[in-house]
């Protein structure tokens, strides 16, 4: 049995993630942590009665690292940063949902984040947790950084077809559409519910913080030098995102056959990987941990359309999933 | 033209009443005060892009009652009490969208609302602001107390029955079902969209404010004495109240079609009341200031159901309703 | 391992059903049958892609008890009671979604389905499928008669406190809000998203189908006679249930926390009923087994408010418990 | 008052054009058909309770032709242009909402409609009713092509930025995403609400209709050869339709404000083009006839941003401005 704390678990993603862990056979929850909120979890998280009986803490890191041996942070960026080593120096294991570890550059990550990086010498170091693209980097590993959900949906698609050479590498326009929970659970005047509802606007046009991190993964996997233009869309549902990806062929003839052939085949062995030849609905995948893809051929481009849950595949998903990759579990376990 | 001031014009009511009043051809909006925000308001309202050039002001009572000949007041309660006196003695009309005049105890006040009335001396005699029941005592008026929204609602069609003696004044159960834009624009955990969207809930199941004024105007319309249990439930749509109300007939042998008939002749000349056959949706009246009613006969229970869009029947369409009558002008202008 | 079949295997239920069941270490779903349609199941659930790997068919009775031990079914009224003594003669058990064995009286039947019952010597045989009640009746059994939606919102708060005399049994108003799955999956102008987004309404007032279900239940385990006014509204969103009811109290100065108390200890080793203090919401339980039950205390009337997933507790979720008690494995596999 | 026949009037832009002619004080709606229903309109637009007592009929186009002076089309595709020839010859002026005078060449009317054109000879010969760009052609029409939704919502950005050369013409994606009102109001398993609800998908990816009326437009106005990709998205809310639309700039070193300014200068004069700074939302523009637009420079790609209301401006709204220049009313009226 593994022992694990969560870190920030008030919000959202944490809410999924104990979920999951629930179901998971080999994991038991031992610490849940908030700065402000020290209530039983199922106060604030009424879908837990009866499931968890634990209360929130305001823990210090040595305290959760005597506790846990295995940390998910689910805290804002920087703040992993600084609690890491000293859970690593406690022998936990840290799985990270925020950006701290996924950028390899610290003055990437400053420009971006507006921060200076509190822990600069581990950045690059770190396996990014896309478990179908770094399976054997996160083996073993002791930190992970957790994917961003845009990242996903969008890295999952284009980083086989840019390493297969099918598409242009410095022509990809990525239109994403998420749900409202990715905006997080702190009230603001933006995710009120009547200013969301029954409206979808766009957001962080070329500006979003996933671009470098799109970017920078995709040219990991395909060794080229990658751009992007891409926007993010507030769609009014709970969850689920969708990406169409716009990019060009970069050979003459390219059918819809050859691309979903080749998605196919980059991704056979993956559980939850799926292609398929109709165009998916998020709802398709809502709730599991798995990315549906297809792609569609119209003239000299190439489009592909994928969907995930951005709280499971986007997020808690990916955590337990790497998780299983970490404790050796079978990688499904509790995800099917 | 007359020349109109809005007290607290950053929240959904406002909005409304600023899109009636733009269609209103009597009507100028002179003035638009929050305290804390002085942006132009088509920033605060995007919906207003090109329809309003008008900045928010921090403006003092006495100014308001300068530029304006009559005031709009969305301010939270006991504030317009604290204007009122200024603006009348200002020369300016006031309607009030807040509870602050409608009920006529101040002890009934302290009890529901936590605080001293800061007016009390007024309380009594200003009209209930809903002109089916109250358009004599609203014509000549210079402050009216606009009705909330889940009283009209019930108000309109238990007033009638009571009154007629078909149902017993003392047995009615009343079931509300409101859209979230009734939780005001004010950030909360409680409003955000993801822990409203795709959910219904129960909230102030006894407690609510709007059973004094529920009972007292039922009260006065009726001359009996009237006792009902509220429950108000948090329904995931913008706007919108749909009112079941569960009554037991007085007299035996009491057929549907007897209280449809007492209903259509109560409202006959009523150009927002439509009573009607078919069990009637929120959305039959969104973007309207009609209410719909239509009752059914179950074994000995009466039930009313009505639908009225929380924002204008509930709110800025009666106090445009009210103005008319304030200013002789058409009762229906701008509200058809 | 327990071999299953499912019937009519296209809509809802069924879909969520196939999602327990595919989590069920000792289930094996080895048939799906549907009149129309004979597609691979993932083509009419996507969600299903990669996680089950079966076509629709169009079977006959017998070939489905040849082949599943225990058969599953979701076909509309008075179909499964056509096969039924087939599949039972064939040794498969069958647990009814539907409601063909849920009254005890054949004219009961005939008067509110406006059919005659194709099988009416079983009615009175067949248990009640709400293990909570009926756990001693379901085990043995080999036909289930898995209940309504709205029966198991409204039995579940009301059952313990009619039986222990604290409410009166002919004063009680039932007012349901229920998600648009209740409606199923067949195309209706009535369930188009623009006919029922942003929008509430009342429909089957006093006339819903499951009124005597509700009636007989709450008498039989209360061996008093029962009245109730029952009133469904169709809520924009997917999922859930909420029932508010109102009944009477039978002895002056009960209070909130007797109701309460006297709930937790009818429930008490329950694991999916909870008793909960504050106000629920449906979203507390969508995609779980669980119902929240809370109560409160006005004037002399109790009201109960109840929260479940219309298609797990409501439906697919009771039939995999009562399908657990029929096979003795834990009443919770597949269902925490 | 000039008189109004609307043909298919039980479609929801039907229902939003009856809304809007309510109140234009220089139209009287006289006659509303359908093929297969004949209820009074208000039983089945319950919205228009009160507001229009008619019966919808299954009148012949002599007939229509007699009681009107304009006839508003909201047939399907072919039907308009089958019954248009009848019309005109009895001296009716048409509005056609559908897409059978949009197109200049029966050719391309074949390639995508996959039917003959039925009156193939007055091609090229009617205006397209986006009067931003076609009013003078307009003016003196007595047939005008209702330009289709996804269109309005592109061609308003693109037209002016490929005519002044600010971007490449065969370069351009467009993304949009549409409420499902846009879908019609057929009964469909696409259209059901728990298929769409909490759910984006794409459709028509590369192969819908409105391709070839955005590119002949944008080619008309620019003089210009133009190649669009097109991906309309299904989104979870009524009405609304937001357009990002990304093209290449043509001459290096363009801003963000160059754009702004091209197109308010562009469409200074036009009362319901807005330019903004902002990002919008579709809900800053549904229930009205405006669209609001923005755009951004992301390296050397331009983005506009796009949202109308598809009911108003992308059908109903355009109608009525076409009807207020046909019959010279000032083009705002009840529209504003």
């Amino acid at each position: 049995m593994t022992k694990i704390a969560i870190l920030g678990a008030t919000g959202y993603t944490a809410l999924e993630l104990m979920k999951l862990l629930l179901r998971h056979p080999n994991a038991e929850i031992v610490a849940l942590t908030s700065r402000e909120n020290t209530q039983p979890v199922d106060l604030v998280h009424p879908s837990l009665t009866g499931q968890l009986s634990l209360n929130l803490e305001n823990l210090a890191a040595e305290e959760v690292a005597r506790r846990a041996d295995c940390v998910f942070s689910c805290l804002p960026h920087t703040a992993t940063a600084t609690v890491a080593p000293t859970l690593l120096a406690g022998d936990a294991k840290v799985i990270d949902f925020g950006a701290d570890y996924r950028l390899h550059s610290a003055a990437v990550f400053q420009k971006w984040y507006g921060v200076e990086h509190p822990d600069a010498g581990q950045l690059g170091k770190v396996p990014y947790g896309l478990p179908e693209l770094f399976r054997q980097e996160i083996r073993g590993a002791s930190l992970v950084a957790n994917p961003g959900c845009y990242s996903t949906s969008a890295i999952l698609p284009l980083s086989p077809l840019v390493k297969l050479g099918l598409i242009e590498p410095t022509d990809i326009i990525i239109d994403s559409k998420s749900g409202i929970s990715g905006a997080g659970r702190k009230p603001s005047l933006k995710n009120l519910y009547p200013e969301c509802n029954e409206s979808i606007s766009a957001y962080g046009v070329g500006t979003h913080r996933h671009v470098p991190e799109i970017e920078q993964v995709v040219e990991t996997i395909s060794g080229q030098s990658i751009q992007i233009i891409f926007a993010p869309h507030l769609t009014p549902m709970d969850r689920g995102i969708l990406t169409t990806a716009y990019s060009r062929m970069k050979k003459n003839g390219l059918t819809q056959e050859n691309v979903l052939d080749a998605l196919r085949s980059f991704y056979q062995d993956e559980p939850f990987i799926k292609i398929v030849e109709t165009l998916p609905s998020t709802k398709d995948v809502t709730h599991s941990n798995r990315c549906h893809i297809t792609a569609r051929v119209v003239g000299d481009r190439v489009l592909t359309i994928s969907v995930i849950d951005n709280l499971i595949k986007g997020a808690s998903g990916a955590a337990v999933q790497n998780f299983n990759i970490l404790y050796d579990y079978p990688e499904t376990t509790a995800l099917i």
